[in-house]
């Protein structure tokens, strides 16, 4: 089979709808506002509704041609209608985009990157002169966006079907979150939203020329979202890989995708990421202009970045990580850390800092920064360039200095209402994590966090995705935004495409539980439906309302592959004695039988053993060989 | 190849020692106490020495016949030393141990098991008639036993090799654990362990008919154990299996195991796992008098029940679960729970107390119970039999109104000196499991709480052993003692060999996790050495650091296999421009060439920048049309 054809088939592959569910949308106050949902059919006649971040791709009826890109239509008339922003011819692409160094050796790969991507061309936009097309200034001068709209209906979702498994008052106070300072309403409105955008605590990541995306929010009083990065680098991987694992990526539910690609076509692959992906797209700049300067650190200069900014920026990107907050000062301070810099972009500016001694550029031209980012409307990620990269160097001095110069970058942003998200760890043992959101609240005025993992321990190479999904878990509840997700070859190797899946499923694992643990609406349904699936041994509806419906299948299949299993009262774990669930309904049907209520028949019976067991206790000592 | 033969084989690779690591012993205060540690080899020549809970199988001088079972010598020398306890015939075997209902169908089948297990046949012992043999009693008497002793050298290990890891004095500091309540020594000595023993607060699972045992201990004060369950079921499965389960269990860390047998063939799947054992063995003895009245929960009978603990305690098994709680009056709690009861012994016993309208016969005997424990010196696991099986059903009144029992069964218990830990959930939203611990501590007065996750999300089967890794990390963290493992099988099926690792694995994250968040001494030394070779690329020693080795060497090769690679200053996730590692110990030594300490270079550079920044900060506008 060669690449083409590989390609088209793990496409078809990871276009199926999930079993049992199809795509429904929610319509919006605009004929062209279409919200996704995923609608799940349960055996009993229910319909479960699920968050959907699959796109296009899981809709039958989609007509998808991944050399053209996904629609664009709707958004495309959002950004058009508010008139503020002007096509232009853009930048003029170089082969130096695409790695091209050597006129005669590269010229034929890249005349051939290009006629493959020739469909996914489109002419860029950017605000007009001195006009600032962020959602964030948008927010502020109190317009509510189709964006915003589009948000609120999405983290809503279908509430109707929730209301039956809210339960009485009693449980509902008992299972109440414990949001620990998060605001989160009942009912998330389009004004909601603009005013979280508006206070810098929410971001809507949507570069204005990536008219492909279905927008989302990222703050802690929505739920909380993953990414998942993707990107080939020097060592491995092709275009087609990395547009499959995009697609796959959001077909287990990555809210956004990083694409972290280095070495050659990395122009080109962004391209072909961008255009077909209804996610927004995140990039590290830095690591496309090193590949322009050969490499050579010290060679990078404000210029090359700039070009880079606008170069991706017009491709459709929608949040940049900068690692502006490394300031030379800092540098020293991690030299005797355990792990140093880990972050690669970090230590890529360590290095330039180092050999020009000076300040970085990121720093000193931000503010030129923040001027690109608001006439596109990309979204800082404001990278952590000094995260511990091992337990011993969490919360360290490094860590916490360069923390509260992002936040003074985050106000130098917001005055720029450009929108803004702090990235943070890493490594960081369980006891220490509250203080890293206790700090990034503090100093960096609830602009979003948004962190890798943080990994709890040190020892699991190979189960990084658990050491981490534990860390991720607990600084969701505590307040985090989005969760970075870390897979299994973390630390060992570029993840495949079930390395991917396996860090996605981690993460939307610790995702949820934040959302229970905080309490917001809605989020405990989809728990309570696949509980009652189970304890009434739905199997069907159990595997599908799971977050990964053919896993739970297989698994199930692999000792009881027969369809009556699916009725059965029993699975091979305990086997059909053993099972409580079907014991449990036994004792309720024996109960009713004998015409009594379980509590009459209960309640009935205890006070006479209990009397006499009380009183044998403290009195009896019945040596082991007298006892019959 | 027929099923002996896959059996020899699967037990000759887990007899494999893991790579650069040899069992190595820690001598103690009398030449037959030998405690073992791993001791890695690493490749800058230190030695790092773990905790090891693998027994004689990683030992390759040890002689291992499976049909004859572990060497007993030295702890048989310290139960006879004693003199409190006598051989005796023992409980006659019958057919129905194993399953055998019909003399003409079941005879053949049992003649044919006895046959195969007639090398682990072993005269049971037990206390001398009045005699009390728990370590618990010995505790109390002021007696530091052998058992005690190997307890204590086997928690601290060689702390020798963690001193250099501890570095300077802000460093401790900033590193220090949070214990939340628990008191952990620096040093664990046997007379802490005498006196933790004393108090409830820890158990020594030891029955003294299992003298293949390596003691450890259970305690909040100790580090945190996790348990693997084993155990065929009715629907698959075979005794081959299960001891190479076993095997495979405690090579990657199994602290306990419990053999959930069910079915045919449990008596003598008993006595080739215990005899095979060096960890603690707990069961459910409920299951087998399940099988003894075949299935029918309404069958069991006290006399029943009885003869089926004796007939456990005399194969040696060290912990019985025992859902004593579950009081008559508590079933009605369950009524309108999502998932009603989810324990399988629970159920059963929930079956009993409706069908005869009395309460249980393991409540009103429950001190016929202790004078059987004590007699062998079997712990009592107190069972959750009403733990919620749904985040719905999380700290419902059913839930703690049995866990109050518990604490009052617990002094019952104490009173005869019977050692003692509670089990707790289960499912438990992450914002809800503090209350567990904090009800656990106050009601069971500090008895060891042994958890099975918990579980923080419902909807993650096929994954559940990441969605409760999450939970059993934080409830270790609070407190636990031990956590009782998940699969990722659980709900779905009985897990098979891979299964059982990947559960362990998940668990040895989550403890690892608590222990260092703890500040457990000793614990975060791991952490610091292999965050060391990751720095230093050391790739085998990160390899051999990590809690699976195999795992991580086959993921750092998947895409770059040679040799050389191993001591590569990159890896394939980033390739070699991109690894902030490489780069961070160029931009140390390119410091150290110009002749200047970071820390000189970085400070001069920084103000002039900075000032100029600070200077323009808020000043400039520069529209992006204008930006050169």
């Amino acid at each position: 089979m060669n690449a083409p054809e590989k390609f088209q088939q793990l496409l078809t592959l990871s276009r199926e709808p999930f079993p049992a569910s199809s795509k429904s949308y929610i319509q919006g106050s605009r004929p062209d506002m279409r919200v996704p949902v995923r609608d799940v059919k349960l055996t009993n006649g229910e319909v479960a509704s699920l968050y959907d971040t699959s796109g296009p791709y899981t809709d039958p009826d989609a007509v998808i041609d991944v050399r053209s890109g996904l629609p664009t239509a709707a958004r495309a008339n959002w950004v058009m209608e508010r008139g503020d922003t002007e096509a232009y011819a853009g930048r003029e692409r170089v082969a130096l985009d695409d790695g091209g160094k050597h006129e005669d050796r590269d010229a034929a790969r890249i005349a051939q990157l290009r006629q493959e991507a020739a469909g996914l061309q489109r002419p860029p936009r950017r605000a007009r002169s001195g006009a600032n097309v962020t959602q964030m200034h948008y927010a502020r001068k109190g317009i509510v966006t189709p964006e915003m709209e589009y948000v609120a209906l999405r983290e809503n979702g279908r509430r109707e079907w929730m209301a039956d498994y809210l339960g009485d008052a009693a449980r509902q106070a008992r299972l109440k979150g414990n949001s620990l300072g998060a605001a989160i309403p009942q009912i998330i409105t389009p004004e909601f939203v603009r005013d979280e955008v508006a206070r810098g605590r929410a971001i809507i990541p949507a570069n204005i020329n990536h008219t492909e995306l279905e927008p989302m929010a990222i703050g802690r009083n929505f739920l909380v979202k993953i990414n998942a990065n993707i990107g080939n680098s020097a060592v491995t991987s092709s275009i087609e890989e990395e547009v499959e694992k995009l697609v796959w990526s959001i077909r287990w539910g990555g809210d956004t995708v990083m694409d972290l690609s280095t070495g050659k076509n990395i122009h080109t692959t962004r391209d072909w990421i961008v255009r077909n992906s209804p996610v927004p797209i995140g990039t590290v700049p830095i690591y496309q202009a090193l590949e322009k300067v050969g490499g050579v650190a010290e060679d990078l200069t404000w210029e090359i970045f700039r070009d880079t900014l606008i170069e991706q920026a017009e491709q459709g990107v929608d949040y940049f990580t900068i690692h502006a907050g490394l300031r030379l000062a800092f540098i020293h301070l991690t030299a005797n850390r355990m792990t140093g810099i880990v972050s690669r972009g970090g230590s890529i500016m360590a290095k330039w800092c180092i050999a020009h001694h000076k300040e970085s550029f990121l720093y000193t031209h931000f503010e030129d920064i923040c001027d690109i980012m608001k006439a596109y409307d990309v979204s800082f990620s404001l990278g952590d360039a000094l995260r511990p990269g091992s337990g011993a160097d969490a919360n360290d001095e490094a860590q916490f200095a360069e923390l509260r110069t992002l936040g003074e970058l985050t106000q130098v942003a917001w005055k720029h209402d450009v929108q803004t998200m702090i990235e943070g760890p890493g490594h960081v043992p369980m006891h220490m994590i509250q203080a890293n959101m206790t700090e990034q609240l503090k100093h960096c005025h609830e602009a979003p966090f948004y962190t890798l993992g943080p990994l709890t321990i040190d020892i699991a190479p190979g189960y990084d995705h658990i050491a981490s999904a534990i860390g991720a878990a607990m600084i969701g509840w505590m307040g985090t935004a989005m969760l970075c997700y870390v897979t299994p070859k973390e630390h060992l190797g570029l993840p495949d495409r079930d390395d991917v899946k396996q860090g996605i499923i981690a993460y939307k694992i610790a995702a949820h539980a934040a959302n229970v643990a905080k309490g917001h609406p809605g989020a405990r349904v989809r728990d309570d439906a696949i509980s009652k699936a189970r304890f009434e041994f739905r199997w069907h509806d159990q595997f599908n309302l799971s977050l990964d419906p053919d896993t739970a299948k297989e698994y199930h299949d692999e000792t009881l592959p027969k369809d009556s299993s699916k009725e059965a009262h029993f699975c091979s774990m305990c086997g059909p004695k053993f099972c409580s669930m079907k014991i449990t309904q036994e004792v309720r049907e024996f109960a009713a039988a004998k015409g009594l209520t379980e509590q009459d028949a209960l309640k009935a019976g205890m006070d006479e053993k209990s009397a006499e067991f009380q009183a044998r206790g403290g009195e009896f000592y019945i040596p082991i060989h007298s006892t019959p």
